[in-house]
């Protein structure tokens, strides 16, 4: 059977996994599920994951939940192309980007768009300016890092872009809501404020198989 | 030069990565330092770690944050013995164990036991009893993992291990301190209670250089 990967619309790090597998051109089956409908609470999901989140893989008797644990596995099985670097100081550091983001920044992201999604702005605004005191933080250590070089790692894409460019394309979906109407995104034209982020961004939409893990919902509602 | 390791004694994050390495046997340059003496914050070390955080691994040029990042920048450099397992579904296993206990526990055994090693308990009893909810339900399902298994990603010793263990001995640690009597600390007597997890916990104490890794404070101070 074909390698499975679960995932929820939307969730930036099924989104990831997503992306990893249609870089590598992956034949995997598809498996979007719906927490509204509580498809991951059932018995069959939580065996594979007892916490009820995605991205969960499945390829046979294997099991992989967290994502960053998911795309190593898909870079192992499928090398090409290298997600991980191709020498132990590139290895380090891919890993040091998507931890580093994962351990401080993902969180802070979560807390300032998840408000604007659920048009939640007024009861959580104090909620928002803070985590958006910090998302501008990590934007500007990114947009320095990408000053110059085409990918965080360097010369090439890596699992360190693909592990945070959802959460970057969030803070722009979240600016074209309605709800974000009454805040001052000082984020936006993002192109005017991290012209170096913009042009990475371009360079994920341009890649191959981008399409195809674009969240669905995400074109069905603004 | 030797390759270097910064890290303040009792960080769990930071004796993850000198059991790493003493477990390796590699000829490292221990760079204890004190936070309390504002070592993370001068510029040389912010230079290394914008975050002030250890661990912080630095080889020549090479600069590695984040603890899981270093053990795998050790791991290819000194490949024996190796910690992220022999096949790619081990390799996802660990990583999966390693990063699960990072985005979902090591927080919540902070919450727990910070208060009680800054003896804060009575003002913080609230995050205490919740905190330590959370921990109980950790530790169930590392002793189920660990119940008729030696490591916990099965055969062998591996990253996971030594990334769980310094928060597992911090729960017995702060179950040894004075602030910790007023609490009913249901996981006492581990040996008891958790009896895997226990038999575990002796054989990480009985693997070579475990008595060089031991944080120097712990044993000058009860």
């Amino acid at each position: 059977m074909a390698l499975e990967i679960f995932w929820f619309s939307g969730s930036g790090f099924a989104w990831r996994v997503l992306l990893a597998a249609e870089l590598k051109g992956i034949d995997y089956a598809s498996r979007l599920i719906e927490a509204s409908a509580g498809d991951h609470r059932t018995p069959e999901f939580v065996a594979m994951n007892p916490r009820g989140k995605v991205p969960v893989l499945r390829d046979g008797d294997v099991v992989v939940t967290e994502s960053l644990a998911i795309i190593a596995y898909l870079d192992r099985l499928f090398p090409d192309p290298p997600l991980f670097g191709r020498t132990p100081e590139e290895m380090a550091q891919i890993w040091r980007f998507a931890l580093d983001f994962d351990n401080y920044a993902a969180a802070r992201f979560s807390d300032f768009v998840l408000p604007i999604y659920f048009d939640a702005v007024a009861t959580s605004r104090a909620q928002i300016d803070a985590a958006l005191d910090d998302v501008l933080r990590e934007l500007a250590t990114l947009e320095a890092r990408l000053d110059g070089r085409p990918w965080l790692a360097d010369e090439y894409l890596s699992a360190a872009d693909i592990a945070i460019y959802p959460f970057v394309e969030g803070l722009l979906r979240a600016a074209g809501k309605p709800a974000a109407a009454s805040l001052d995104l000082s984020y936006m034209p993002f192109g005017d404020t991290h012209p170096a982020l913009a042009a990475w961004r371009q360079r994920i939409i341009a890649l191959p198989g981008y399409e195809s893990a674009y969240p669905p919902h995400w074109r069905d509602a603004a």
